[in-house]
C-alpha cells in the first residue's frame, strides 16, 4: 500500500521536478514537489538498504545506511561551501547532528515504542558510540570554540585542520576496531534476532535501487536548496532555520524512513546505529572533510560554530547518551528527544 | 520522644505565629519561630506521607510527597510574582533544584548511609530521572539561556513560554508513561522491601494531618517570607543567598524530613523519588507554570536564570546523575552532594 | 634488557645532571639530559611501586603510586608559587589532570589492548572516580570561574580558600571510605588477578630504592624547570604549552612508566588507579593546598583556571567518565583519549 504511493510518487516526481525546475514554477509548489520526491525514494532507499542489511548483518546495514543518507548531504555542502556560504553548511552539519539524534532517534524510539513496551539493542556498540559522540562533539567540537576566542584567524584554521585529520583518523580506526580486530568481540542477545529474515530484494536488485535512488536523491535535492531562499521570504524563514531544520527532515529523510522501519520491525540495533552512527559519520568524517576541502576554496572552513549551534548539539549528546546508555528504549524516551528538537526547533524559528 | 517535641512545637508555634505577626514582634524572633514551626509541622507531613505511602505503595507515595512539598513553594512563588520579584522567583527556583539534589540527596545518603553500608534502590527509576534531569535542567534551560543571548526581550518571552508548554506537556507524559502504560514494567528486587510496614496511620486519619498540616505550613511560610528583608539587612544576608539558600532549606523541610526518614528506614526507592521527583516537579511543572501564570501579570517571568545559578543548576545535575546512575548508594556519596551545596552556598553568600 | 638500559641512563644521568648544572652547558643538552634521567628514574619507580603493590596489594598499590608520582609536582609548584608565577601553577595543575587522564590513561588502554582484547577493572572503583572526577573539576573548578566573573579579588580569594578546604575534607573522607569503612565491600571478579604473583624486590627494599629515585626525581626536576624559559625561546614554545604539556609528561613520567607496566600485565586495576588517583590527588589535595599555602606568600593563588584550561579539564573528565564508567577498555578507547590529548595539545601550542 504505502510502497505503490511511493511507487506512484517516484514514477510522477522525478520527472515533474526535472521539467519544473527547466520551465521555473513557482518555487513554494516546487519545494513541495522535491519534498515528496525525496521522501518517496527514501521509502525505496529504505527498502533496498533494509534487503542489504539482512544479507550483510545489522551492522554493516547500519553502517550503509548512515553512509547512503550522508552522501546527500556531503554534495548538498560541497556546493554550499564553493559558493562561500560557510554559515549555512555549519549550520547544516549543526542541523544533521540534532536531526539524526532528537528526530530521527525520538520518532524510532516513540513508533517502535507504540508497538512494543520495551525495545532492547547493543549495550557495547551504544557505549561505544557514547565515547565517540563525547570524543568529536563535546571535545573536537567545543575545544576549538572556546580556544579560538584567543585565535587569530590564521591560528584557528591551523587549528581546524590539525582537529579535522585526527577527527578522520580516528573514524578510520573505529571502523577498523568494529570490521577488524574487535568484529564479534562485543555480542549481545539481541544482535541475532531477525537474521533469519528473508530479504525482499536479492543483493544486486537492492544495490542498484540503491544507487539510483541515491542519485535521484542528489539531482531532487540540488534543486530543492535553490527554492530555499525564495520559500524561506514566502514563508518569512531565517536561512539559519532552512539550513539547520529542513535540510536536517529532507536531507535525513532516507535515515528518517529506515530507522523508523527497523524500530516498527524491533530491529533496534539497526535503527540505533542509523540515528547514532549517521550523526557520528556527520562529526567524524562529513565535517572535517569539508574542512580539509575547503583550503582548495577561497573562503576556508573552521570548525567554530556559533554558541547556539555549539550548545544545542553538546545538549542533544548528553540527552541521547543518558537514554541510550541502558541499551532499553521505550516511547517514552521517544517523546523525550522530540521534545528536545522541537525546543531547539523553536529557538533556531526565533533567532 | 521526637513525635512528642514536634507536637509540643506545632501546638506552641501556631498560636505564637498567629500572636507575633499580628502584634508585630521584632523579625528576627518570628523567624525562629517560623522556621521551628515548618520543621515541626515538616513532621507531622513527613509521618502523615509515610502512613500514606505505605498504604499506597512507595511511587505513588514519593509522588505525594514531592506534590505536598512543592505546593508551599508554588504558593509562595505565586505571591512573589504577583510583587514583581522575578530575580527571587528564579533564586527560589534553583536554590529548590540544588537544595532538593544536593540537600535533601545528601543528607538522605549520608545519614541512611550511617545505619547501612550499602543502600540499594531502583536503577530503572533512577536513569529515568536522570533522562529528565537532563531534559529540563541541561535542555530546557540552558538552550534559553543562550539563544536569549541573540534574541529581544519579546522573542526571549515567546521562546520562554514555548519551552513551558514543551515541559508541562512531557511532565505530563511521564505521570501517564509511570502510571499507566509502564506501571511495574521496570521492577527490581528493592520495590518489594518495607510493604509489609503497617502505616502508623489509617488513609484518612494521614489524609487529615496532611491537609492540616500543609495549610499551616503555607501560612506560616507566607508570614517568614516577610521577614525575609529586615532578617538579611539585619545578618548582612542578600535577597539572592536568602532566595536560593534559606527559602530552599525551609520551604523543603518537609522533604527533607521525610527523605531522611525513609532513607534511615532503608527505603531509599521512596527517599531517591523524593529527592529527585522533587526537583523534577520543580523543573517540569512549577517552573513552566509559573512562565504561563506571569502572563496574566505586568511582570513576564522568562526562562533565563543568571548563569551562577544556570551553572549550579547544570553541575548539581551531572553530580546527582553519576552518583545515583548505578543504583547503589552510602555515606561517602552523601557527604559528596553535600559538599557541593556548601560550596555553592558559600558562592552565593559572597555574590 | 630496559631494565640495564635504566641503570646505565640513570648511573650517567645523575653525575651529568650535576656536573652540567654547576658548569652550565647549553640548556637543550640539559634539557635531554634531564628528560632522559627522569624517564631512566621512572622507570626504578615503576619497578618499586610494582614490588609493593603486590606486597600491599593493588589499591594500596595504586595509591603509592599515584603519592610518589605528585610529591615532584608538589614540590616544583611550591617554587613557582613562592616565584610569584601562579599562571605557570595553574597550568601545570591542567597538564596534570588532562595528562593523567588522556595521555596515561590513553597510554594504558592503548598498550595493554595490543596484548588483550579486552581489558576489565573494578567497575565500583571506577564509578567512585568518576562521581569525585565530577566533584572535583565540573562542580569545584568550574563554579568558582563562574562566580568569580560576579565578585572583586577579595571574594574570588574567600571562596576559592572555602573551596580548597572542602576539598581537601572530601579528599579526607574519600581515603576514610576506601581503607576504613568499605575497604573491600565493593569487591570485582579482576581483584584478585595477580596478586599470587611475587615482588620483584622485597618491601625494604622497594622503599629505599622508591625513596632515593623519587629525591633524585625531585632534584633533576627542579633543574629542568630552570631550561624552560631557554628552551622555550630556542623551541618557539610558549610557557603555557611549556607549562601545561612538558611539565605534565615529564613530571608524570613514573605515573606513565608504572601505569603502562601494569597495564601491559593486564593489572587494569592499578593502572587506572594511577591515572584516575593521581588526577583526583591533583585535583583535591594538591591544587587545594597550594591555594592554602599560597596565603603565605605575597602572590595569592585562586582556583579560576582560564576557559581553555578549564574547558579542557571539563571535556577530558566527560570522556573518561564516558570510557571507564563500563569498567572495560580496549585499544580503541585508548586510542581516543589520545587524540583528545592531541587536540588539546595543538590547541595551547596555537594559543
Amino acid at each position: 500500500m504505502v510502497n505503490r504511493i511511493f511507487l506512484i510518487a517516484v514514477i510522477a516526481g522525478i520527472p515533474l521536478s526535472v521539467l519544473g525546475s527547466l520551465l521555473h514554477w513557482p518555487s513554494l509548489i516546487m519545494f513541495a514537489v522535491y519534498c515528496l520526491t525525496i521522501i518517496a525514494l527514501a521509502g525505496f532507499m529504505g527498502r533496498a538498504t533494509e534487503s542489504l542489511a539482512i544479507v550483510a548483518g545489522p551492522r554493516i546495514g547500519g553502517l550503509l545506511n548512515a553512509t547512503f543518507g550522508n552522501a546527500v548531504e556531503l554534495i548538498i555542502s560541497i556546493f554550499a561551501l564553493q559558493a562561500g556560504l560557510n554559515g549555512v553548511v555549519l549550520a547544516s552539519l549543526t542541523g544533521s547532528v540534532i536531526g539524526n539524534l532528537l528526530l530521527v532517534g525520538g520518532l524510532s524510539f516513540l513508533i517502535g515504542g507504540l508497538k512494543y513496551k520495551r525495545q532492547e539493542f547493543n549495550v557495547y556498540d551504544a557505549r561505544h558510540n557514547s565515547g565517540l559522540l563525547i570524543f568529536s562533539i563535546i571535545v573536537a567540537f567545543v575545544i576549538p570554540e572556546v580556544f579560538s576566542m584567543d585565535m587569530d584567524e590564521g591560528k584557528t584554521l591551523t587549528f581546524s585542520v590539525g582537529i579535522s585529520i585526527i577527527l578522520i583518523l580516528l573514524y578510520l580506526f573505529a571502523l577498523f576496531f568494529k570490521l577488524v580486530t574487535h568484529r564479534g568481540v562485543y555480542k549481545h542477545k539481541t544482535d541475532e534476532a531477525g537474521e533469519h529474515e528473508e530479504p525482499e530484494w536479492g543483493a544486486k536488485k537492492a544495490t542498484l535501487v540503491l544507487l539510483l535512488a541515491t542519485i535521484a536523491v542528489a539531482y531532487v535535492s540540488e534543486n530543492l536548496v535553490h527554492t530555499f531562499e525564495e520559500v524561506g521570504e514566502t514563508l518569512g524563514w531565517s536561512e539559519l532555520f532552512i539550513g539547520i531544520i529542513i535540510v536536517a527532515i529532507v536531507g535525513n529523510a532516507a535515515e528518517h524512513a529506515s530507522a523508523i522501519v527497523m524500530a516498527y520491525k524491533n530491529k533496534m540495533n539497526v535503527a540505533v546505529e542509523i540515528a547514532v552512527g549517521s550523526t557520528l559519520q556527520i562529526a567524524m568524517f562529513v565535517a572535517p572533510l569539508l574542512v580539509l576541502l575547503s583550503l582548495m576554496f577561497e573562503n576556508n572552513l573552521t570548525l567554530v560554530f556559533t554558541m547556539p549551534e555549539l550548545i544545542s548539539m553538546v545538549t542533544a549528546v548528553f540527552l541521547t547518551i543518558i537514554l541510550t546508555n541502558d541499551g532499553d528504549t521505550n516511547w517514552f524516551e521517544g517523546a523525550t528527544l522530540l521534545a528536545a528538537y522541537f525546543i531547539m526547533g523553536i529557538g533556531f524559528y526565533l533567532l
